[in-house]
């Protein structure tokens, strides 16, 4: 089983590539919703219950782990794989920082998330160290996860404020962009329009479920998968606007249970 | 000393009109930014850590504690007054409502919020119990708060937004509108204009501020106020953007502490 954490329904794009990708894999996923967003926290909270919910998942019989929340990634996946020394764990930087390289001809490359996971630098770490030659250019784009959970994906308030956070970095002429959120794949249309054709867009999502495919061919399956009842879906407090999400991302309602173990 | 909390920065609008109104008053403001929103976090995780912040607070020295978060204040001050029966329990709809049916003339009340104290009908159900003949029309803007936070509160996409959550409660004549949550005020001039001057704007914290101020004359203070540096701000983790939010709220940077006493 496949144990996916994130601070709560962004996750969600992630479980949808990991399941297009590795289908006969069962997946356990917990949403800490009691604390979202992280993106606006501070590292040391950020690790302490990126720690706790690994902690919870792998007693609930999770054998790999992926870390589908960005900020978690960037400030709490090295922590999380001295700990827990023993356990193939995934983040969603590495896999995207590697599509990206392969992507990027002119070098330059554009990197959108929340406020957290921008201030950490963790992806023009990761970028610059693979490539000092590399221009890289951050954006914090703090309306796109809200926009989202309100189910606001397409239409002109959407299209006005893509294009006020992107436009600088159409300016910079990026080749190459990284969704670095959880949430931004379901703005991906109206993003594309912003920053036009050519601009190749990396979902780390489908990065991490490339990379998992190819790394967990070793990890055991408890019985055979039977139905998509088989998944579980746990989230610390009831997820907002969860009906809208799952229609985004699986286009179905998805049943969830609502237990905080903290 | 008095106590305010909020679940983040908001509660600062509530904080500068208990100030303006009891200049002669410390405050000790407590924002559970850590926990933050609490819009969108069910009722049972709001009472816990409303109690535990009211408790926090009294142990430094609180004498009232104004709860200036609407969740909080439609969630949780009932079980704070039953659990702290000899303190001073303030909360922010009680004022609004009364302020609101003095000013309606037509009795089409509008109410605005995050979805949480929208899906508590707190303000629909006290309105109602005191006039059973108003109309009120309730109306959850989940996107006001980040585009606050973002530090906008004008121009094209402001107003835009702004238009597309109030055009129903425009159409529905109301004469008055609450703007029941913490942040909105700073949203205020073009919440006026989006819904025409006719309709008079109640801003909660004001109506607080006063009550407040009518009821606190029994309360000691410890010693006269000496300097704005009396004033006590903690959050308990990092607060996002506060710069911006405390030039909107107090036209200057305010000095906070960062801890998790939780």
């Amino acid at each position: 089983m496949i144990g996916i954490f994130d601070s709560g329904v962004g996750g969600l794009t992630v479980a949808k590539e990991v399941l297009k990708h590795l289908p006969e894999h069962r997946i356990i996923y917990f949403g800490d919703t009691a604390r979202l967003p992280y993106g606006t926290k501070g590292s040391a909270f950020v690790q302490k219950y990126s720690i706790k919910i690994t902690e919870w998942l792998l007693k609930r019989g999770a054998e790999a782990i992926v870390v589908a929340c960005h900020t978690s990634s960037a400030w709490a996946s090295e922590t999380l794989k001295k700990k827990f020394k023993d356990v193939p764990i995934f983040e969603m930087i590495t896999p995207a920082v590697a599509d990206a390289l392969k992507k990027t001809k002119n070098k330059r490359i554009g990197v959108i998330g929340t406020p957290g996971t921008i201030k950490s630098g963790a992806y023009e770490k990761r970028l610059l160290s693979a490539d000092p030659s590399l221009k890289v250019y951050a954006k914090a784009c703090p309306l796109f996860v809200p926009l989202v959970e309100e189910g606001w994906v397409s239409g002109g308030v959407v299209k006005e404020i893509i294009k006020k956070y992107l436009c600088p970095l159409k300016d910079k002429k990026i080749d190459t962009l990284i969704l670095a959120c959880t949430h931004y794949p379901l703005l991906e249309k109206e993003i594309k329009k912003a920053v036009g054709s050519k601009v190749k867009i990396i979902n780390p999502a489908e990065s991490l479920a490339k990379e998992l495919k190819a790394s967990l061919k070793k990890v055991s399956e408890s019985g055979p998968k039977k139905s998509d009842k088989d998944h579980l879906f746990f989230f610390s407090d009831e997820p907002y606007n969860l009906k809208k999400i799952s229609h985004l991302c699986f286009q179905k309602h998805i049943e969830v249970k609502v237990e905080d173990p903290f």
